[in-house]
């Protein structure tokens, strides 16, 4: 079985980058899915598991979902709860033996001992905004400022929650096999090389 | 004209890399070369260019070196002469227009205007270790220990002269196009995938 992990900065394009690199490898693709699994096995909405885990928004979580929530520290405790379903879900996955691709969520260092190929995706911050501002639906009003701010906020969480939960460093580049900066790329025209990249490791002998 | 820069940390095998990319993609190759040019220019010795400027070890320069020098200041002017000369000598290997591939010394920064593709190459310690252990001749009768110093002095002073001179944070992944870690890679098997990002970085449209 071959896994590939792609940890990325928020705006870098990771997540296309990774659902690419699947079609090209024909490998499944595990992304939003981990979260529809995760909402399913604990009985919670999808919509509040992605605030919770992806958008590290809760203190922001609308109050529809925090009806029976009683502080912030409770929320933080449903987090963690979230973050241990998570991990289930995806050594799950591991288990199932299918060659895939999985995006974000510590998929590198939760799967180590099934030996995956890690990259790492960063961008500048220009880039970043640009790439986002392109894909930004017009009703969700976005502003550079915003989604910098946005953008910081979450890689400062997933930084920390990847520090904290498994003592390796998100970004630092011993901790992958290759990182890529994406500012000057297109996705599409950088796939076919990560590709190579990807098959040159799992083709070569140990 | 195609320039590829590789930055490396001590003992990653960016040298070895820079070569097989070289003869892989028919580029002209530069590394020691410089030494030698910088040296027939100044009237210096090689052995005495390489050792300030490579080893960063004018501390233990030979005797037979520094007998024109009175203290240590001298001799960090002397280098900072040299990398003045360095630059000057980066800069004509690329007004020839050939394309090329050239290893450390801040060509990255030094040739930006030229947009170079640039590779970072790092690896673990112990990876390096074994890298060095495995090249070392007998007579130089290396321990891991001492190489492990040598390595993290030399590494040390890469990255003060790069973060002085060009104010461009060395082994910062943002700062190249792609990072490697060559951990558990044969350079030999690596080249292919990277000689297929390069063709493609130079092959995108813009």
């Amino acid at each position: 079985m071959r896994i590939v992990t792609i940890s990325r900065e928020f705006g870098s394009g990771g997540r296309e980058l990774g659902k690419r690199l699947a079609d090209e490898l024909n490998f499944d693709y595990y992304d939003r899915e981990i979260i529809d699994t995760i909402a399913h096995n604990t009985g919670t909405d999808p919509n509040y598991v992605f605030t919770v885990l992806e958008n590290h928004g809760w203190k922001n979580i609308p109050l529809t979902f925090r009806q029976s929530v009683k502080s912030s520290l409770t929320v933080q405790y449903a987090q963690t709860e979230l973050l241990i379903e998570q991990k289930r879900v995806i050594e799950e996955i591991a288990k199932h033996g299918n060659d895939c691709v999985i995006v974000g969520r510590n998929a590198d260092v939760l799967l180590q001992d099934y030996c995956p190929f890690n990259i790492f995706v960063c961008a500048d911050v220009q880039a970043k905004i640009r790439r986002c501002m392109e894909r930004a639906t017009q009703d969700e009003n976005l502003t550079p400022k915003v989604l910098k701010r946005k953008m910081q906020n979450i890689d400062k969480q997933r930084k920390q929650i990847r520090d904290i939960l498994t003592g390796s460093k998100w970004g630092e580049p011993h901790n992958y096999h290759v990182t890529i900066n994406t500012t000057d790329w297109e996705i599409k025209q950088l796939t076919p090389a990560v590709t190579a990249i990807v098959n040159r490791w799992f083709g070569r002998k140990q």
